[in-house]
């Protein structure tokens, strides 16, 4: 999303979760990583510092220093706040649609954190879906007084929160969001935006339906 | 702290909670009330909202415009899951720096909303000032970053929450932070701007100690 705001041209390489060997070359072991040219950047955050530093004659993704600082504060609550409370719910959805290898690295990597197993996480999808949507009750308040997080416009902050449901929506054909949420409406305009960028992704929802 | 980030003269006139005779000139019944001239504005936001595009030439409260949007988030958050936190656990000690007619006010408009007597609410202090700080988390690792939520420079986002901050110091002597949280050294650093500008007010530890 930071890509497209940037209106840059990118190519993107999924590599799977187990597949270290894939990543390599970046001298660490995390996604996303970012090469442009022979510049290599890893960090959702230190990728879209990069990007506003090196692009700064197109599209702002923070308008100013303190959109900036409060971007940096809404990576913060949804790394330490909201992904924590809604990853390890959806976890086991993930496996259907992984390979093996990857499946058993995120088991173990999430029973290990959580020491729960996936399908006891699971049971408590319902409870925990109604707490996560109780925590996002400052984004539905904002959402309900403009379109986008960042104001008129959308702009880093809420791409940050956005890729959690567009991942929630990839992985799991779970009701995250109530139809009628404001939230759902925002998430809707960030799936438009950039011609359907988001949108030409195909949900779990949509992967079921055709299946069935 | 909005009035004197934007330089601007003001007098401010303090008025009992019980007493909405003293504010029934702005034909409603809370503060805080702005009368700038002819002009009147109630509640915080629109406040500032108004001083910013009242006095476009001052130093911007917001930025930009995804400054302000993400201020407004910044704002949902104080008011719907922070306050609602921290002020029940210190109202207690408000009743002990007011007058007999605003302890009464007071008492009954948080007993009824919470169903809790104050004094209930005040024994669970210590766990609910754990629950509170661990709340700030995402505030914590921002300001680990940065010296203001809003980056290099206070701006309205960092009034927000310091209004909490400074409302906490004047009515309660509890220790709300850890001495050692990096979001106790963000909040010396807002006691110290406009040359101390909000350290001028009288914390109630402060009071405590001279009384003793």
């Amino acid at each position: 999303m930071a890509l497209a705001h940037k209106q840059l041209d990118f190519e993107s390489v999924p590599v799977r979760v187990s597949d270290k060997a894939a990543i390599a070359f970046s001298g660490q072991d995390k996604v996303p990583i970012l090469k442009d040219g022979d510049h290599m950047v890893f960090d959702s955050w230190k990728i879209a510092d990069y990007l506003e530093s090196a692009y700064p004659d197109r599209p702002s993704l923070f308008g100013c220093a303190a959109g900036h600082g409060l971007a940096r504060f809404v990576n913060a609550v949804v790394d330490r706040q909201m992904i924590p409370k809604l990853a390890p719910l959806l976890m086991r959805d993930v496996l259907d649609i992984v390979d093996d290898a990857d499946a058993a690295h995120l088991r173990n990597g999430i029973e290990k954190a959580f020491r729960k197993t996936l399908e006891d996480l699971a049971s408590q999808r319902d409870s925990g879906i109604v707490e996560f949507r109780r925590m996002l009750d400052p984004v539905r308040a904002t959402l309900r007084t403009q379109p986008f997080l960042s104001g008129a416009q959308a702009a880093y902050g809420d791409y940050i929160l956005f890729s959690l449901f567009q991942w929630a929506r990839i992985v799991s054909a779970v009701q995250v969001l109530e139809p009628d949420d404001a939230i759902a409406a925002w998430r809707e305009r960030m799936l438009d935006l950039f011609d359907g960028f988001a949108r030409r992704e195909q949900s779990r929802l949509e992967a079921v339906e055709a299946a069935s």
